[in-house]
């Protein structure tokens, strides 16, 4: 008989590993997509899961099965609140697993939704998020083709979780992944940073910023696509969600071993967001975004690719912001407008927490 | 650009669709597998994310892609407590999925996993679902690939949520689907019935019925195979979680557009969920299961299938309960032990709700 019909395992003899061991209970920074979310995973679903492919940690698995090679992705979804300027918890849960999908060059082909609902929450708004969610599949061409409700006391939950997950095909001779990222690999941007994270920090807070920001939540399947005819040999793909661009950078740059440099000049921080941190004491660095990406792409294609992506509607303000070195790897140090430098840490948890 | 960077839909002129009229809010009901949770879908969700594939309804999607045949599925979990006699919210989060996938005769490959994790939850109580859901994934030979976590603040969430997503492959010549039932089809249960539910509620209200009621929770896909092996050729599968055989068979007969005839007496009720109902004013053809299923079975394999199933340590109690027939299509009709018939209808909403 399998395990699964046992009592529960005993762990009695289970000690908190040493990095958790000053957290004994779960903050929110566990969910941040910093130190924290890392020293989680690495301590406890690891090595309770076991297997290679997690190990890898990517946005996204790629598998094998059948003779085909898939990417499956999965994100819950707790954003405070559903709705916001720019989207929607409904957006987000499309846009979130089509994006983790497409940064290993894989486009969405089918989503799965799972609801975990209120009691008591208005069946409008259950209505308003499914149409949000739809409508956003729709715009990213993928299809909804599974699901489950859970409903849970009044009082437990915030009216609407979702969680999705999603399938889609790795096309033949793409091989995205950060450990494929060496020296010399050019670094580009595919817009204006910091914008999700501030647009909901706004509405929640009820700031006002003089002009409204609006959520940058988007589906990058197509630009992707777009920077693939250019060439199948990108390197490395990410879209700077949690932990923002600080994040993605200092994740690419560990799992791959290189130094990554950028120039903090160069990084496009909208006014209004460079504004909103400044009174909110954000680094927008470390702000969330959702309809951005970050490439890692090998220095011959560099143009070529900047190119296809500035001629994309959601990659008009692509940028190059910095290269990969040799030197300190793993790091990432922003260069100054001073002309010193700084290092850029992995956050350590979360500046805004429950922003996806 | 996409819909996605758009304001959220105007539902202004929505207006609730009749059969939730008497509902504008959430219940639990909605969550219960019932006729509630129908509603739910087939008002809100199938409208609202369209698509061919959702609108079967099944356990899990069936998916062709890059010239493979996929079955996809997902499940939330929200039981409580997390652990209960027989398994945890993460043996039922694996075996679920799993379960689901087999219900289409795909042995399950790949699962991804996503915890809302509730701010302030010891992480011991984390690795001990982890590990659980790692010990069951083990035995039901499916790798867990891919996950997310997140954070919600204390007093929301219950301590652990979690949502698998899975993914198997559908052997050549199997087409399992409820669509394909004919009268003449023999309806097979492979074991004691309402031993999940009955479970988690001995433990949930501290009830003491003498003897204690171990969840059946396991993982189906070796029994699935072990039966598919005899014949490719079975025509549907269920594993009657929610709303318990009862919403099974409905389910199956109302998609195949017979009628269910099952003779009462041949349920396989065990004496302490027969005792516990009773004193808890449940029917057992309603509690849910968590490692059971019912098999459709063309008559000239019923014989064979079952042989099979009784050799497999998950089907020993394996028996015939009743059959498809040509009357009353579309319901489920129960003879009982004094030669009479009762309708069993499909459940409203459900007795026990978060059980899974």
């Amino acid at each position: 008989m399998p395990d699964t019909t046992q009592a529960p395992p005993d762990l009695t003899a289970w000690t908190c590993p040493a990095p958790l061991r000053d957290q004994p209970k779960v903050v929110m920074g566990h969910g941040g997509g910093g130190v924290m979310s890392a020293e989680l995973v690495q301590n406890i679903f690891a090595p309770a899961f076991g297997g290679r492919v997690l190990s890898q940690l990517g946005d996204s698995a790629a598998l094998s099965l059948g003779g085909i090679r898939l990417a499956f992705s999965t994100d819950s979804f707790v954003v405070r609140p559903l709705f916001f300027p720019g989207g929607s918890i409904g957006d987000l849960a499309v846009n979130g697993t089509v994006n983790d999908l497409a940064m290993s060059g894989a486009r969405a082909a089918f989503l799965s939704c799972g609801f975990i609902l209120e009691e008591g929450v208005e069946m409008e708004v259950v209505a308003r998020v499914s149409h949000a969610l739809g409508a956003a599949a729709r715009a990213a061409d993928v299809e909804v083709v599974t699901g489950d409700t859970k409903v849970v006391e009044a009082g437990h939950g915030d009216g609407v979780y979702l969680n999705t997950a999603g399938i889609g095909l790795i096309p033949d001779g793409v091989d995205i992944r950060p450990q494929r990222v060496v020296p010399g690999d050019v670094v580009i941007v595919s817009g204006a940073i910091g914008v999700h994270g501030v647009a909901i920090m706004s509405v929640r807070e009820g700031l006002e910023f003089g002009v409204e920001i609006v959520s940058d939540c988007a589906a990058l399947g197509g630009l992707v696509a777009t920077m693939l005819d250019v060439t199948p040999d990108l390197h490395a793909l990410r879209d700077p969600t949690r932990g923002g661009l600080a994040a993605a950078l200092n994740e690419i740059a560990v799992a791959a071993r290189v130094g990554v440099e950028i120039r903090e000049k160069a990084v496009p921080v909208p006014p209004e967001v460079d504004g909103a941190c400044t009174m909110l004491g954000l680094d927008p660095l470390y702000v969330a975004n959702e309809g951005k990406l970050v490439a890692f792409v090998p220095r011959q294609h560099a143009d070529a690719v900047l190119a296809a992506m500035r001629a994309h509607p959601l990659g008009a303000g692509s940028t190059v912001i910095g290269e990969c070195v040799r030197s300190h790897p793993g790091m990432v140090v922003a260069r100054t407008g001073l002309g010193g430098t700084r290092v850029v840490d992995l956050p350590i948890g979360e500046q805004l927490p429950r922003i996806c």
